[in-house]
């Protein structure tokens, strides 16, 4: 199918911008005027909104074995996705495998993994996956492969972390490291932080900390506990010009010298991830102590790359490798898996199902395991960076709806906190529930792991199967409630049920495992953005806050009142002037 | 006018099943059939969904001054409440109070605040306001005042928080208490962990630590962490029969006796918030050391009464006490302001406005202040469980939305995470940005607080003005772009703008500024509830997925496949059996 002009460019364009082949990624027909989409609008008026989920097992007592997938993986277990509790039946489900090919999803995938610059807005690859490239095959970009650099950068990875690890690499007064703070915002924060923690039990000594927030209480309670003599500081900007991280790492100096006064134990005690060598070098860190990425790592898709050093300080090189690994082998599975049988691809058809048919804004993510707490958080930039846009690849506004906002919490917590809504509430939530099978810490016998799997289990049945009035009301009577008080509380504890969910069980969250986990939901993103025809992997929306910011910053310098905005922000300057104090 | 009969009701009822007066809080007639409701639908058509909020600017000089609200406060310097850069005109917001007279809102709160039993389905008072009545005036309920139970239950907690921080109460080894370890969940968690969390500044010593997961991983690891000679473990469970905590508990004791051995010591380390003294005792707690509430303390609104120990622990009882004068000196303000002066009403009511006009599924909370880092996941509990609801007061279903999916994340780090969305997505995301004028931190001069405070005031201000096609395109050719190349690009460096956000701006946070912020939004949560006509103190939602895990827990006991469920939950619950190692 030829695309259709997009309506603000003056002409139609071949190559997205690519020097590099990128055929398949040409703009494609705004989605609403695909014919399949035209028949899943027509599916979802006239049965798909009216499904049951419960039902649906009534009448096909296959559906659990039709509607989940078991992805075995070498050495860690099988991964079982479950998607069959959706408001989704075989002929809905078709109907989305359709759109799906009508959308190029496999054309663009391949262009992707091949190093096409799909990333057109910034004339880019996007080649995270090159970073997990286990097979090592070459992925050339600009005619050049980039496996050796990769594997240039990994090595160095590699020798630093065993250098501090084994306590070789010390201090500017002989001592060990003890303590890692990697200083980094946004991409070179989020992942860091949320694979330290999820992978806690694999820490091999170290302690690690985070500092992102231009808030200098992030910094002031970082450096309360740690020591001069034995912390590490990782600084993390590309191009080393974040302000965010520039002024944190500016600020952690100044402390550092307060106790170290020579200059040159900055060396010993800062390192870069970063391809500034210039400003690096200016900043006092040994060039030699600098680990590079490039233009085709995207900062929320950079956890694989040098990005990742506070990762493999804390669990090690070879468990980072296993992070690696994992990854890698969703990729395989991303790649060669028929659509009908592909874990990121159904997840990215059911998520256009709700959010563009069903009109739901959000989707949860409810990992049962504590050591995941900011696994929401992860893929609330990984998810809502990416696919937060409303241009197409064409250049026109999209008529429908993009990327979903992504929250979450922990179970059980959450079922203690929001889950009311979920239940109860009149918004419809699609929400992923995550639950490894074994735990890194079976006290008391296993009872607290039986507990939470027995929540995780028990949700998705309640939030499917509901309440029905019948079944409250006697419930009700069999408390001793009748006549007026049965009926004035009844409604009140019927639950209608049917909430969409999906469960996605490991057998236990481990280096491999939660590199897989992250890869599926990475690649759930990129194909959701392909069927939307949105460019996933630039972030313009970022940059007017930021322009703004540097022209009031100076205006904060004295107290002098401004008028050079609109009445709001003068008076919200003007309020916090008078009451400095 | 009269209440419509319910339809699922048997008859009108007057009273709501309270035994003390409620005559405002009869059931209302359905929200969408209200005339005002209807004026304001016909206002969205007509006018309010194609106001352009910077041109609300240009034509009224003095928009900020009256779509705003500064509250002086005796002594913690004036809360700044800027809702000028909202969707809304004069006329609209008229409207909207209206709707609030319309609904009541007035005649219900002073219910509320009079100890009438509005929380209809549990046949109880609401009055978590009672904790923080430090004018001590007689609050009745079924004709006995509670104030008296209040006070002593707070000398309690002074004299129980000045002995452990004056070292004069010991561990079982004569040590003095280094570390608390609350173990709790929902309301019994999230509000102590919030709060201390965010008055860190004023912590007086002692370590403080959260356990609320039923996964074994949270205990774990913080055992790992503290001694069980100067330890002290609050146990928060009302019934002291919530599953997780009691099960925490339980461990916890394990652990503890473990090194204790006798049996005797567990009342040196362990004390209870709760009202059941048998099951305190059993446990082995001195029922001295029990600290208890009433039935009109619901769980998400306990922070202010013995749910808060940890709290008083953390910062001290006098400070404890002034966040419980911030929370009073917002409910005088919410008591006394008319209407249209109302900070919680006006934040409810433009709530209201996105919610169901604009079909706003979400609200973000996004503080610009490291220290309030859990705000929004306390009130996505405060919000969600209050107000996630689906069944009005009169037991009919509603035909409109209610409680919104709250989220959010500290600036500046959400800036690098998902303000893209919110920025340049298809949703429309209403927004509050807190933030204080002064940190506990000035680190470098200040210069991190600038900066923090300048994005602050720069996203709110970029989210409205947006930037044109015509600025974008200006910026582009300034970059040398030209042409196709310029075109291509300049559709995804627009912005359209016109994003709401509210800017709430105190001094500095305080005990009593944070007080005051909590019960700013308890008001608006209550206000809105009001409005929507359901209950927003029960949580029936919470129930079913219990009642479920505790069937399905006997289940997860041994390796026979089960097949009792439907099939997705069988296939889950054996892949698990089959899984475990």
């Amino acid at each position: 199918m030829e695309p259709s002009c997009p309506k603000t460019s003056s002409k139609c364009r071949g190559k997205g911008g690519s020097d590099s082949p990128a055929v398949d990624m040409e703009p494609k027909p705004l989605l609403t005027t695909e014919p399949s989409w035209k028949n899943l609008q027509q599916y979802y008026e006239n049965k798909g909104n009216k499904l049951v989920i419960k039902d649906l097992f009534g009448e096909d007592p296959k559906r659990f074995d039709s509607f989940s997938l078991t992805i075995s993986t070498p050495n860690d277990g099988d991964i079982l996705i479950d998607f069959s509790k959706n408001r989704i039946d075989q002929e809905g489900l078709n109907l989305l495998f359709d759109l799906a090919r009508a959308r190029k999803v496999e054309e663009a995938r391949d262009a992707m993994f091949n190093g096409s610059k799909i990333n057109f807005t910034e004339n880019r690859a996007v080649l995270h996956t090159a970073l997990r490239n286990r097979a090592n095959k070459p992925i050339l970009v600009d005619g050049k492969d980039v496996m050796p650099d990769v594997n240039a950068v990994l090595e160095h990875m590699k020798e630093f972390t065993n250098s501090v690890l084994s306590g070789k690499w010390t201090g500017y007064t002989g001592k060990a490291i003890t303590d890692v703070v990697n200083i980094g915002i946004g991409g070179s924060d989020l992942g860091p932080l949320m694979v330290t923690e999820a992978l806690k039990p694999y820490n091999q000594g170290l302690k690690l900390h985070f500092v992102s927030n231009i808030d200098g209480t992030h910094l002031a309670e970082v450096l309360k506990k740690i020591n001069p003599e034995t912390v590490l500081f990782i600084i993390a900007s590309k191009t080393f010009t974040t302000q965010e991280t520039c002024t944190n790492a500016k600020s952690a100096k100044d402390w550092f010298l307060g106790s170290a006064k020579d200059p040159a134990a900055v060396a010993k005690h800062f390192v870069a991830l970063s391809t500034n060598a210039e400003k690096v070098s200016e900043f006092g860190i040994d060039t030699a102590n600098m680990f590079g990425f490039w233009d085709w790592v995207g900062g929320r898709y950079s956890l694989w790359s040098a990005i990742g050093l506070s990762i493999s300080l804390s669990i090690g090189f070879d468990n980072f490798t296993q992070l690696l690994e994992g990854g890698f082998f969703i990729d395989q599975h991303f790649k060669s898996a028929p659509l009908e049988k592909n874990g990121p691809v159904i997840l990215a058809l059911l998520g256009v199902w709700y959010g563009n048919f069903f009109g739901a804004e959000t989707h949860a993510l409810l990992p049962y395991d504590q050591y995941l707490h900011r696994f929401a958080a992860y893929f609330q930039q990984g998810d809502m960076e990416s696919n937060g846009k409303y241009i197409t690849r064409g250049g026109e506004q999209v008529n429908f709806q993009t990327g979903p906002i992504v929250w979450g919490e922990p179970g059980t917590n959450g079922q203690h906190a929001f889950y009311q809504l979920i239940h109860q509430g009149t918004r419809i939530i699609p929400a992923d529930f995550i639950a490894p099978v074994n735990t890194h810490n079976p006290i008391s016998d296993g009872t607290h792991h039986k507990i939470l799997l027995a929540n995780f289990l028990a949700q998705t049945e309640a939030l499917m199967t509901g309440k029905t009035p019948e079944q409250a009301k006697a419930e009700l009577e069999k408390q001793g409630l009748k006549d007026d008080d049965l009926q004035k509380i009844l409604p009140h504890k019927v639950f209608l049920g049917n909430r969409p969910t999906n469960s996605i069980v490991v057998k236990k969250v481990t280096p491999f495992t939660l590199g897989a986990l992250i890869a599926l939901y990475e690649q759930k993103i990129f194909t959701q953005g392909i069927i939307w025809d949105i460019n996933s992997y630039d972030q313009w929306g970022v940059e007017l806050g930021k322009q703004l910011a540097k022209a009031i910053e100076p205006e904060l310098q004295d107290s002098t009142p401004v008028s050079s905005h609109d009445a709001s922000t003068n008076g919200l300057i003007n309020f916090i002037k008078a009451n400095r104090s």
